[in-house]
């Protein structure tokens, strides 16, 4: 995993993914104290930044692989991410899905032509229908994650970043980052020690999913006591990648843990102030940024929001904070 | 009122405004039945294209003028259009805003450092008070549409639209604008005249405020019978504006006109695949490119949000729709 795997991907995805902008608002510079910038990822195809991976590693496979399809596991964004890139080569994607993912998820996911499997989280292991329908069909597995191109194409996320940063005069600066498994988070990491060596990433995550913060105090992968549950689906994950931890142990700041009340607070405000559409997972970022100032240093802060995939009855919950 | 005049004011919003991206989904393809292109200004500065308008006008003025201060009528967006541009300039806005304006708009214009001062519309005269007060401190009107700055502004729009449908090999096509006094509507044809002779602007307005559509028909300028009222408060206005309509009927198709539930039901769309946040006079183009395609031609649409400045009960209504 190298900063040429990264400029690589934005190659591939040149022209295919959008280049998102980079927001800000007033009214969120004064509730936060600083200088807030928010990437908006919701904005990116299929709602997340999941497109940007999704379509590298697609990319990246040789095209007889590819041409026989593609198997992802994912609560939903990632899902989207690479059945809209599968729909773009024109090969098929068996996505597996939680039957408690989020409609809106769901219905996105088969709305870019995939296949959708959904199974019970409590009763049966994706990873075993996972291996036995790849094996079945003869469909590449492509991880969440832990998978080179998909970090890589996280990645160009940073690389973006370092260069709309430069362009409103912040060099140095907290870069408040979703953290699930840690592919965005690492990619993100990467490009930025290569582009912008005053930017220094820090994940946030939701109270009680804190498996990365913990593990960079620890310096040992830690896990999460639960894996499901709560409304930030977007980032819950048992534990930090085998690929992405030693990328993040080594270059990020130390995590942030936020309440889902933050997040939803948060969601309002993108709402109100920035005009975009947050999931409660892509909102926590945003959360520390307004809500965890004191946690932060510098006169400026970057935060992604990572997507925007959530039901109408989750998002009235946070209009209802405003 | 020309081209150069529109090359001007990008010179001058140069750095400044947000060049908004151009949007798509493929759901929302589907639903029309052709590709559609999104302008997102809800993402813009103050949460809408009156922005471009605002820090247009402010920077033509000459320096000693611009800083006694500027006054505003507007329900809302223009409002915080010129309270951020004036804000930037340092100087001192004061805005006339009915009483009954949504709250969020209330409160963005104070945000911005305005001086808001309400009126009854039902039983005061804007223009009256309006024209003591600007007698009264010295300061300088800058009206929403009548007024060539503005419309210079507005036309920076256009610009952008030209270059992104070029990008996405798109050269011929209806280009669907939320149409109130028609600042907007000019700017973007007279823009699209000189850079994309093949894309063709057509106004779209609510049912009941159709002044425009009705005066392209007849070849004067028409009136509303009603003045305010319903939810697309952002672009109900008594009639087309004198400098305006002169651009939109030499340049303009026909106009379109959607009902209410048509914007809130575009709104949720917009929610539901673009993450962007619309307001309802924001979403009556998106409305007509998703709902009212018979009435379109060619294979490709474009279509503006023009502003995102919603109160939360009313995007609440339109989330009911999903």
């Amino acid at each position: 995993m190298n900063i040429d795997m990264i400029e690589a991907a934005a190659a591939r995805l040149n022209g295919i993914a959008r280049r998102t902008p980079l927001l800000s608002a007033p009214a969120l510079d004064a509730i936060a104290g600083r200088r807030v910038l928010v990437k908006p990822e919701c904005l990116q195809h299929t709602g997340s930044f999941k497109f940007r991976g999704g379509y590298s590693a697609l990319s990246a496979l040789a095209p007889e692989v590819r041409a026989k399809g593609v198997l992802a596991f994912s609560s939903g964004n990632h899902a989207q991410g690479v059945a809209r890139a599968a729909q773009l080569f024109g090969t098929p994607a068996v996505i597996l899905m939680p039957s408690d993912a989020p409609k809106a998820k769901i219905e996105g996911t088969r709305s870019f032509g995939a296949e959708v499997i959904t199974y019970d989280r409590a009763s049966e292991s994706r990873e075993e229908i996972g291996a036995r329908l790849a094996a079945d069909r003869d469909l590449t597995l492509v991880k969440p994650y832990d998978e080179p191109q998909v970090i890589a194409g996280q990645g160009t996320c940073g690389l973006e970043i370092a260069e709309q940063a430069a362009a409103e005069g912040v060099a140095e600066a907290d870069v408040l980052v979703c953290c699930g498994g840690g592919g965005l988070t690492a990619g993100i990491a990467l490009a930025l020690e290569a582009h912008a060596p005053g930017l220094r990433v820090r994940p946030v995550e939701p109270e009680g999913y804190d498996d990365t913060a913990r593990s960079l105090r620890s310096g040992k992968r830690e896990s999460n006591a639960q894996e499901a549950g709560g409304l930030c689906d977007a980032i819950l994950t048992p534990q930090p990648g085998v690929l992405t931890f030693p990328i993040t142990s080594r270059l990020c700041g130390p995590g942030l843990v936020v309440t889902e009340e933050d997040a939803l607070r948060a969601m309002a405000m993108a709402f109100r102030h920035l005009k975009v559409v947050a999931e409660p997972g892509g909102a926590v970022a945003l959360a520390a940024a307004l809500f965890h100032g004191h946690d932060l240093r510098g006169d400026a802060v970057i935060c992604t929001i990572s997507g925007g995939n959530v039901d109408a009855a989750v998002f009235a919950r946070a209009l209802d904070m405003l």
